[in-house]
């Protein structure tokens, strides 16, 4: 069996180590043009070459990432099935990053930190999580795992996905006919969405604004997901009290970007969830021996839903 | 039955208007020097002579806070049980403001909100939260709650209290000889000591820095816990690289206390976890109901123990 390898954004080699490890009957190498046919792609934003090489024998595509909309703008190969991480240590840090925010909002840890800067003591009246009901928009591997997280603190949760889904403790909506619905349910709204054409743009003004007011916006999914300016009228006006972005339309976000100084959004440079080499390549290698044995596997996206 | 209030800090109107309704049987008023003898006190701070003129009758009080060092200062009637809070929906609290605080520290976060100051994208490593793991000293309702969340994020945790406690999932160190391993084991550091003589100044230079290399405190118990000195020696050193502070020695703090402007240390006005209203009388109420049956109750308070 032979791996091919490309990862724009990682130096190779460390991935390529551990592959071999895992699977010690596989040729392991980086990809280069003209380089040998490959059973499976190991890749990050490959260039459309490698796919038209390898396209003949390669059965499978691993996107060592959540989100796979990079990866659909190439041409794939009409054979080979893209394989994404489901979660790979992705899902702890996407839930403990939306609950430090989340966190950070509800007992008002800026204000204190201000005040500190003046040596002043000075209380909040406490505030009931009954009031701050999270809503979370995809309900994947990742958006269960988020909703189990702040569950855990108590906080109300309300769900919504393309199609029903029943999750133990969490109010779910579907669709675009219960969307508004769930907007008007949550305070709070965390998007781990895909980004498909369908929710490209979903967080806009008439969508943000039927959160209930002073809301707070997460978004740990894709940036094209948001309407950047429709988000800064609704902070600017007092409608949304916040927002933590950690995805933005223009990855790295500019230097002059109103984002990065304004007082009620908090940036972060697409660090929610880092893909981390030991647990992806484990979670690869396992499939890769479930698909040997002939066993499905999970993460196979459908390339026409887009996820 | 008659119940007698005293509240230092608190406004006491709410809190009788509270008790009446959810023991509709019980006069309720607040104290006053002359005050007719009641059968249960709720207080916090209380002045000595109400506990004197009270003694008589008084068959409990009620602390309405997790630390009893406070009233134990006092000469408390004889025959009178103390009683603290349990919960209260204090514990949910300090579960979150202990994660949010961990959660900074590991993700780096305070870097990326200095970086996002210059409107700078850049990365931080990911740390592997198995070299983080987390010590709770203390593992009483709210250590355990505390506990519980951790593992959530899937740090490791290790548990320290006075005697041997099994507990899911934590690995438990007891009594002063295993104090050193069981700090040795640990980077954060969490303490929800009840302060006692034994416990008042059981974070010091000896003690902190047999801590792993550039750990972390979070201070959410007492400020007594802490020799305060040794702390910023520790911090100025490198030893350790960050501390979370709600509690001192003296309160408020005053506005020149170097803690306030350490780059390392945040300081919060003794907010982790604030008496709720509502959760304080149901669970004041319900242990009334049980004593009146003859049972007993969770959270009375072993006077010479301290706790």
């Amino acid at each position: 069996m032979r791996i091919t390898v490309y990862l724009t954004d990682n130096r190779p080699e460390p991935w390529i180590k551990a592959l071999r490890e895992a699977l010690p009957d596989a040729e392991v190498d980086v990809w280069a043009p003209g380089a040998p046919q490959a059973d499976h792609a190991v890749v990050w934003a490959p260039p459309q070459q490698m796919l038209d090489e390898q396209a003949p024998g390669l059965k499978t595509i691993f996107n060592i990432g959540a989100g796979v909309d990079a990866i659909l703008k190439l041409k794939l190969p009409p054979t080979t099935q893209l394989v994404r991480i489901d979660d790979g240590g992705m899902a702890v840090q996407m839930a403990e990053f939306v609950c430090h925010a989340l966190v950070r909002h509800f007992r008002e840890l800026d204000y204190y930190q201000e005040a500190a800067k003046d040596g002043e003591w000075t209380y909040r009246r406490p505030r009931q999580r009954q009031d701050f009901p999270v809503g979370i928009m995809g309900m994947g591997v990742l958006g269960q795992r988020v909703a189990k997280a702040v569950q855990h603190f108590e906080f109300p949760v309300n769900g919504w996905s393309r199609s029903p889904r029943e999750v133990e403790g969490v109010r779910g909506f579907a669709g675009e006919a219960q969307l508004n619905d769930f907007l008007a349910a949550s305070k709070v709204l965390v998007c781990l969405l895909p980004l498909t054409p369908d929710t490209r743009g979903i967080l806009r003004h008439d969508t943000l604004s039927k959160l209930q007011f002073g809301g707070l916006l997460i978004n740990v999914a894709r940036g094209a997901h948001l309407v950047e300016d429709d988000l800064i009228a609704l902070l600017d006006s007092g409608q949304l009290s916040g927002a933590t972005l950690d995805v933005f339309q223009t990855e790295p976000l500019p230097a002059d970007h109103p984002f990065w100084r304004h007082p009620r959004i908090t940036v972060t440079p697409h660090a929610s969830a880092r893909t981390l080499r030991d647990e992806t390549v484990a979670q690869i290698a396992g499939k890769i021996r479930a698909m040997d044995r002939g066993e499905p596997v999970a993460g196979v996206v459908d390339t026409a839903r887009g996820y």
